[in-house]
């Protein structure tokens, strides 16, 4: 089959859009990169398929620039975390004729820049597509194919459920690792290199998270500030929920609450989006060189 | 040189307890393992090395059996991840003549059970032990010969201070875990296979967190209650600053509080407690076979 976008245009270098270059220049496609900073408007003009690999606060300032350059029939897409200020921000410099696509790859890695980027990344991942009503049937399964192309499994939903999914499966997540990461840095009576020591008893899992890139993180919170703090304040509401317990020494209500967390694990190994894999990876490396495990359920 | 302990009682057989097995049998002890509702009077008699390898929450059941039965000069140890409550507990039934040294390795994987037990657990992770003022000194050196036999790095505090550092690096990133995935599975507007499927965006390391077993955890936060509500009450004043930030749209303080995180990620990394060993794995592997990656920091 022939490759659904012959031309294509990454605007930023980072571990994503290296990763797609990598990706797209093995499956033959002409791939231009460019920084977002310099003549982005150039590289696009003859691309079939534009992707942003930017942060999403830049998404406004990078669609102003290359907008009017946009080649007729062309699709231009993204990268971002977060779908709803993307589809704000781009929709507006998208010309007649050009089909708007955003979408986001739920793949990455805790290392950023161009060097960390490698072709494999988006394999057996989801990438979501979140077109805006009334988009091109045949432009959103040209870009279906593409990110399946990459080995992405692809799924199609709107940008607000997008970003309410990604929420609670992403965005919450990566705010609560920062912010215990910094609770654990400021305690008086435990040094930072205790912290660090002790670290495989579960924080490690947390400060992989917090790793990741700053700016990206900003902007995702700065766009996605609705269902984030939704998404908190239950969050909340459950901790304290379980601190209450811990509190009143009521084990049935632990017990119970982590019964039902472990089910929800059991699913994640289930639907094949983690595996016993790496621990029998760990287990078997363990046995060849006396290497380590990756914990997660340390005690 | 001679192991520390030619004879060894083991009290319990899950994850810990059966890995000690594996280990301490590979190390050419002679091992004695017993479930603690069984007789496990008889199996301490000869022993000179008694380890608890049960949850925390058992300990004064199972020195209340076994406390008389001790040899003189055996040492009586275990394996709880909270050690305030076992000196507590265990303390009152150990017999003069006998050394009671509470120890506690950080290691271990989100599988509970003996099955999931492997002799190369300990190897490379740290191992704490908390002994009461006044206990011989020899015996402590001998119990951490032991440990490091296993492979272990050796490291001894007061109880109270491994609670409290355990408190943060282990006990409170567990209970947000929990927490977490059990908001996820209750949001209406969100299906469980959403969360599920689309959890390599960063929740996946929290049900790999919250994969471990509901007894062993009730126990710890039902036992480590003080140091747990301090440090639960510091992360939900930290959590709700990120919070008022992201409602107030103040990039300049998230991006700040990400960048502070990142480095304390740094120092894990830079202490060994984690590597790129993982992410060079998985990526060599993706390279291999189309494979997966270990996200930690997905976009």
């Amino acid at each position: 089959m022939a490759a659904p976008f012959p031309r294509i245009a990454l605007i930023g270098m980072g571990l994503i859009g290296a990763s797609i270059s990598h990706a797209a220049r093995r499956a033959r496609a002409d791939v231009i990169v460019t920084g977002f900073d310099r003549d982005a408007t150039e590289a696009v003009r003859e691309a079939d398929l534009v992707i942003l690999c930017v942060p999403v606060g830049a998404v406004d300032a990078v669609m102003r620039e290359i907008g009017a350059a946009l080649k007729s029939g062309a699709v231009v897409s993204d990268v971002g975390s977060v779908k709803g200020s993307v589809v704000r921000d781009g929709a507006p410099h998208v010309p007649a004729g050009v089909h708007f696509i955003p979408a986001h790859p739920i793949a990455g890695t805790e290392n950023s820049g161009p060097e960390a980027g490698f072709a494999s990344l988006f394999e057996r991942r989801w990438c979501v597509l979140t077109p805006v009503a009334g988009t091109d049937p045949e432009a959103i399964a040209a870009l279906r194919r593409f990110w399946e192309g990459l080995g992405s499994n692809v799924e199609v939903m709107t940008p607000e459920h997008h970003d309410l999914v990604l929420g609670i499966t992403s965005h919450v997540p990566h705010l609560i690792a920062y912010t215990i990461v910094n609770t654990a840095a400021h305690l008086e009576r435990v040094t930072d290199s205790e912290v660090i020591t002790f670290s495989a008893g579960g924080f490690r899992d947390f400060t992989r998270i917090a790793g990741s890139d700053p700016t990206m993180w900003r902007d995702v919170f700065l766009n996605n500030k609705e269902a984030v703090l939704e998404m908190l304040g239950r969050f909340t509401e459950d901790l304290i929920h379980v601190q209450r317990a811990i509190r009143f020494g009521d084990g049935e209500t632990l017990f119970k609450l982590f019964s039902d967390a472990r089910e929800i694990r059991r699913g994640v190994v289930k639907a094949g989006q983690d595996s016993g894999a790496a621990q029998a990876f760990y287990k078997s490396r363990d046995s060849a060189d006396g290497g380590r495990t990756d914990s997660g359920g340390a005690t």
